[in-house]
């Protein structure tokens, strides 16, 4: 008497992919296994009571108000605190440009809807954040994947890609900072040049920003909307990495035009974001000094990512390379040609340890040797440990590799 | 040099509607206004107290876990919470059956990603909810409006439709439970003859019940998903109208090959819902008796609607007609044919009083003499003054009407 769910789902396959790496991934629960394969922030370091403290303050001094159907938009006096932060950093923008999201994955989504009709194409990094894929795929973009190096986005790639695209691309995505997955940081040189293609070819650009707080090292590179011609870059930031990221709370920045969309698309999407967490929120920045927190964070993480490389460069046979993020959450390997990460990953679960297999983060196929670690979520012991365990399975994996190769001339068929 | 914006939106006007009456109801928030516009609680009934007890225990007894990340699906404990009262209520369903919604707004963004591909029709009430029909259309799917009367849907109309229909109905939606926006009840005859019509048509059934628990009086009527062959219905519930609809949090009971699709769906949507507010809710709802605080709520909507139709039956003239709920929000009126009721708001609100005109609430052009009346959030006293004021502008325009009518024929255009 059921529905036929299996002819009901038939023809979405394209748009909502199951995720076999997903699945693989549910195990990495379990406690023994040492995982790098999340983005989560140290749970050690959220200020727990501080925020207790201004849930509190906002039920005493707000009360029901806090509780009651709010504005699409977001609480106007955390728009504008957030309008007034920004401007300090170089992003103007009024409280009017600002809205509230739930979590900036759900401006990823509101972003797809709005500027995705059917048959769009989009600009992207190889590799990309896989959320931001998955938002945009409901909507089966063609995507315009562009290689990356130490400096981000190769713009002059870019500029071939645009030029080969059949269709006019809806805009250009960017994590341009600490970039999830690969940890790198586009230079100004290149965010300028992109910045000047997004005019040439009238293509908005959105700037994907949730790591650029989190810098151990080096000097900060301006964010778009602080470039000349960048007023009307779109400018997505978020409390889940500095603050608390079960709290859901995100924002974007960006011209009034796209904001009345993104308005329109959130009211059918969720109505508003959570009142009484708008308002804890604003109230914690007020009463806490968010950017020694901020500062905390970085010298915890720094050690973090400090104590990964080490081991990576102890464990990990010369043929593998990694990138050596600034700051941020993950840094980026590339294994040698003939390892398949996605079945690197069963052995490794099998030896308690997991990352990302970086296919996950490409849209063509490729990167089928890459693979993402996370090492803010980890304690630098725990790092050690699994980068130990990740060693031994790739020196093991590659020299039978070796091995399998000189069979395999003599037709084994052990590969 | 910004982007041009008014090409990038062109082709998207059908899916994403900027409202009139959107606009025309942001005045009504100015304190003078009497608005039975909105579809809001009453504030006063929210149990700040035991909800800021509540959120302090959470933090004092799971810290950092209610901060961090959590499964798209939701907080296991509260799904089986969840799970555990309805099943007390005649719905029966696995913890695994119920997936945890930024509200239930986002349900139905969330169904309409999964189950609406290019080209679908859905079975609709007329009236139908507003948000609903937001949040499917950025599907653009061929709308199928069923008449309703005083016991709901008229299921012999739906066979009707559904036999012309050019297209395979992706679903069937209803308020079945006090409606929004027509304050109706389906009966459980009519619900019996859906729920035969969803199984001939392998069409599935959506039943959105965010008003179910708000009965002032007469018998409840059971849910699809408590019927003989309602297994499969989806049933959509929300804490929003029951407790406090700020927080966002609502939720889906459906099979689990949907929910598995719509968890997808969900996390490119948001990742997941607010992990805090999930384990503040369950918390209230373990150490708090939450049937008794709706028994209140009851009491006090229970007056407003006697209050509301009292005023009605006194102030409103004798030619316009209005439904009387057995409980939830709203009143449903219909005024002669040729009253709009868009037009009529912009007077009401000159006068001070504000309500949604119907035609929001229909896919095709017809409600033009129909509005819809929230009696949850104005005392008993401005609902007297409210529907006075209301009164008086319709009995003079009904007046003035019959006077152009007549004018009319002289050839004036005062009309």
């Amino acid at each position: 008497m059921g529905q036929p769910w299996e002819r009901i789902f038939a023809g979405s396959e394209r748009r909502l992919k199951s995720s076999a790496i997903r699945d693989l991934l549910a195990v990495t629960a379990q406690p023994d296994v040492i995982s790098f394969a999340g983005g989560l922030p140290a749970p050690e370091l959220f200020p727990v009571d501080a925020i207790r403290e201004s849930f509190d303050r906002v039920f005493r001094t707000e009360g029901a108000a806090a509780l009651q159907y709010g504005p699409t938009e977001g609480h106007m006096p955390l728009r504008a605190m957030l309008a007034e932060r920004l401007s300090a950093r170089g992003i103007q923008a009024t409280p009017e440009e600002v809205l509230i999201t739930t979590g900036s994955q759900q401006a990823l989504g509101l972003l797809g809807t709005v500027l995705l009709p059917r048959g769009s194409s989009v600009l992207i990094e190889a590799p990309s954040y896989v959320g931001a894929l998955q938002a945009f795929t409901l909507h089966e973009p063609e995507y315009l994947p562009v290689r990356m190096d130490h400096e981000g986005l190769v713009v002059e790639d870019a500029r071939r890609v645009l030029k080969a695209a059949s269709v006019w691309p809806a805009f250009a995505y960017t994590v341009a900072t600490f970039q999830n997955p690969s940890g790198v940081t586009m230079s100004r040189e290149r965010r300028e040049g992109l910045l000047t293609l997004s005019h040439e070819f009238e293509m908005p650009l959105i700037e994907d920003d949730p790591y650029g707080d989190l810098r151990f090292d080096g000097k900060a590179v301006p964010p778009f909307r602080a470039l000349e011609g960048g007023d009307d870059a779109v400018y997505l930031g978020t409390f889940s990495k500095t603050l608390a990221p079960g709290l859901r709370l995100g924002y974007v920045v960006a011209p009034r035009p796209l904001i009345s969309r993104m308005v329109l698309a959130k009211q059918a999407a969720d109505l508003h974001t959570d009142s009484l967490a708008q308002r804890a929120v604003l109230d914690f920045c007020l009463h806490n000094d968010l950017a020694a927190h901020v500062d905390q964070l970085c010298r915890v993480y720094r050690e973090r990512r400090d104590a990964m490389l080490s081991a990576l460069k102890r464990h990990l046979p010369s043929s593998c390379s990694w990138t050596v993020p600034e700051g941020g959450l993950f840094t980026w390997l590339t294994l040698p040609e003939q390892v398949n990460t996605v079945e690197l990953l069963r052995e490794a679960v099998e030896r308690k340890v997991a990352f990302v297999p970086g296919s996950a983060f490409f849209t063509d196929g490729s990167g089928g040797n890459t693979l993402r670690l996370n090492f803010s979520h980890p304690t630098p012991e725990k790092i050690e440990e699994g980068i130990t365990r990740l060693g031994a399975l790739l020196t093991q994996r590659l020299t039978s590799e070796d091995a399998g190769g000189r069979l395999e001339l003599a037709g084994s068929e052990t590969r």
